[in-house]
């Protein structure tokens, strides 16, 4: 419950106090900006009507009082008077004190290593989970969480991932196609389409923008090996970063290159960060893949022996076992990883039987999106 | 030509000559991983058949020689012998003395204004850009360099501006379709489908990845008014940057944040800042778009009336005349924009009048790999 509404500075901020003791400040022109009023923003679809030259340069707040639970606020010059809920007020309160080391990731990411994860995989039946908007919303929370999840009961047939992805958004076309065959070939223009064992990896890095899921589901799958794996590349990035932070620090603060010439009329380059860190340390991206990394020309040559160490010492924690969780995918079954983050590799697999995977790419905007929207449903169905 | 070969650090780099007096540098350990040799890189599809693993630690040196064009070089323990062409050499070369301005662009990016654009706006016949390799080259190499161009001559037909984006890649189909119309309507679910003037902006800022390239194309348009305009961002940023470094790095070191919930089932939101630096600096994104902003909670209570001042500075400078190129869409007329980089508005418009446009997005991985296979076509087949 709001208790006071002191105005500040002249009229350029705010400061809330609430009856558990909190107090957050809010300035003039930030409220101004983020009014609720159906002339700033439309009650339709939620778009801001105005842009920041429609607001004045000297905005202030005239006039401050505390109605049940909101407050209302009077600016000047304009003389408009905004109502602002409490809960929405903290909910978007900005006045804390908080320096984040470097690396830190969501509260919504949790790190797995073997130990955590190899006996609770994330898995949903494909039949509930489209009919069910809780089961749905599960195996949407758990890709969110862990980077990864497992949906069985798909028909083992040709086609079958696009119903994966159909439950939350939409496949990234490529120069591979809408999807794309993963079993040995002769000739193969990638080395996926052999029966070699792959590293731990994310796909396409040579790709920007990268795709930010990838699905592969399984047809048919008789041979000897060919499991597959995958390493949570934030739990192995904080590892390298708790017991190397320099190491860390060469590898999220220089671009490497990544390329990929291997179809006719295909030859894609990119240049970005093995460990991508947003602008305020949030670790955001892992790209990690040794067939398509390409010369590495934009670290100093001073630091280049160091930097390689990093990217040796980072391989080797990728190996470790004991952040791999494996499984052998059975027909009718296929997984999904957030390819910014959980890498995946495929052991070597024997030359009899028949290993037939379908991969594809989509996009985490359509699968966030969507599960805030059932999100969302639920808790207005509950109000 | 190759002079001489000294190896140097008890084998742990060699610094080579050339007649034109250049010295560089390499390390044994990056020689060594980007060894071009049929064992190290596939030569089918030229990825890396090895890990940084496979490769000893304690790789040196221990012996060099210039062989013609190339240099000869002998790595321990593995005693292999790998030939690196010189041009190759050269081509990736990293030791240089190099501390660049934060905020730099590629080399390929051309910045402009209306004074250097307004009369030459890049622009192709459709008919022509699809049977000619070198017309296609110079439309996408426009792209590229400026972050937009026309196309004309297209069908004044619904979906025609897929014509456009199949010349270089792939759509990215998204909650709003493969493609969209843009056209006034009665109950929008996104002010673009109003006659309402739009500021100058970059799409879908609150998604991520956010589409990298736009394709707006005009099927009809009697209306008064709906001009279409473009801003180059990367040069308003530049100008932000000069008037005001402080201003420049308080966009670039904070994120904003983006959301858009106007369809039912989509709530779309990201976190990213307005202008975008990769870890070395380099400038690669703007986001902007008053529409879909959302409250601000990334920035320190005791930076954000700097930063506010700062977002109204960039917004002012996007407004203004001289950054702005201006045209109307004819039928069979199309426009793409580099997303990352060039803002698009369009003035309202009457209401008496059809103005039909549809619009889609599509993105640049595509768009440069296909012009980097077309150059180097044209390369292999002038040798």
């Amino acid at each position: 419950m709001l208790t006071d509404a002191l105005i500040g500075d002249a009229g350029r901020m705010i400061e809330l106090g609430w009856k558990d003791g909190t107090r957050c400040r809010f300035h003039a022109m930030w409220l101004r900006d983020n009014a609720l009023d159906d002339k700033t923003r439309s009650a339709g679809n939620g778009q801001r009507l105005i842009t920041i030259l429609d607001i004045p340069a000297e905005t202030r707040i005239g006039a401050a009082s505390i109605k049940g639970n909101a407050v209302e606020i009077r600016f000047v010059p304009e003389k408009k008077t905004v109502s602002f809920p409490e809960a929405w007020l903290r909910a978007n309160a900005y006045d804390r004190a908080e320096a984040r080391q470097s690396g830190w990731t969501a509260d919504a990411v949790q790190r797995w290593t073997k130990a955590t994860m190899q006996n609770s995989v994330p898995r949903a039946g494909y039949p509930k989970a489209s009919r069910s908007r809780s089961v749905l919303r599960e195996w949407l929370l758990a890709v969110r969480a862990y980077g990864f999840a497992v949906m069985d009961g798909l028909p083992a047939e040709s086609g079958a991932l696009c119903k994966v992805s159909d439950l939350f958004g939409y496949i990234r076309e490529t120069n591979y196609g809408r999807w794309f065959e993963v079993r040995a070939e002769v000739n193969p223009n990638n080395l996926a389409y052999t029966n070699l064992g792959l590293q731990a990896h994310t796909d396409n890095p040579y790709r920007d923008p990268v795709p930010t899921l990838q699905i592969l589901s399984c047809i048919e799958n008789t041979v000897e090996g060919g499991e597959s794996s995958v390493v949570d590349g934030f739990a192995v990035a904080a590892a390298l970063q708790a017991e190397n932070p320099e190491g860390f620090r060469l590898l999220s603060s220089h671009p490497a290159r990544f390329g990929y010439a291997g179809l006719s009329g295909v030859r894609l380059q990119a240049k970005r960060p093995m460990i991508e860190l947003g602008p305020d340390g949030e670790l955001i991206c892992i790209r990690f893949n040794n067939r398509s990394l390409a010369p590495t020309v934009d670290v100093p040559f001073a630091e280049m022996d160091a930097y390689y160490a990093a990217y040796r010492r980072f391989a080797e924690l990728i190996e470790d076992p004991a952040f791999e969780v494996t499984f052998k995918l059975e027909p009718g079954q296929a997984f999904i990883v957030d390819n910014t983050r959980v890498m995946h590799a495929r052991k070597a697999f024997s030359g009899t039987g028949k290993r037939w995977l379908q991969g594809c790419y989509a996009d985490k905007d359509g699968l966030l999106s969507t599960l805030a929207a059932i999100e969302h449903g639920f808790k207005e169905a509950a109000e």
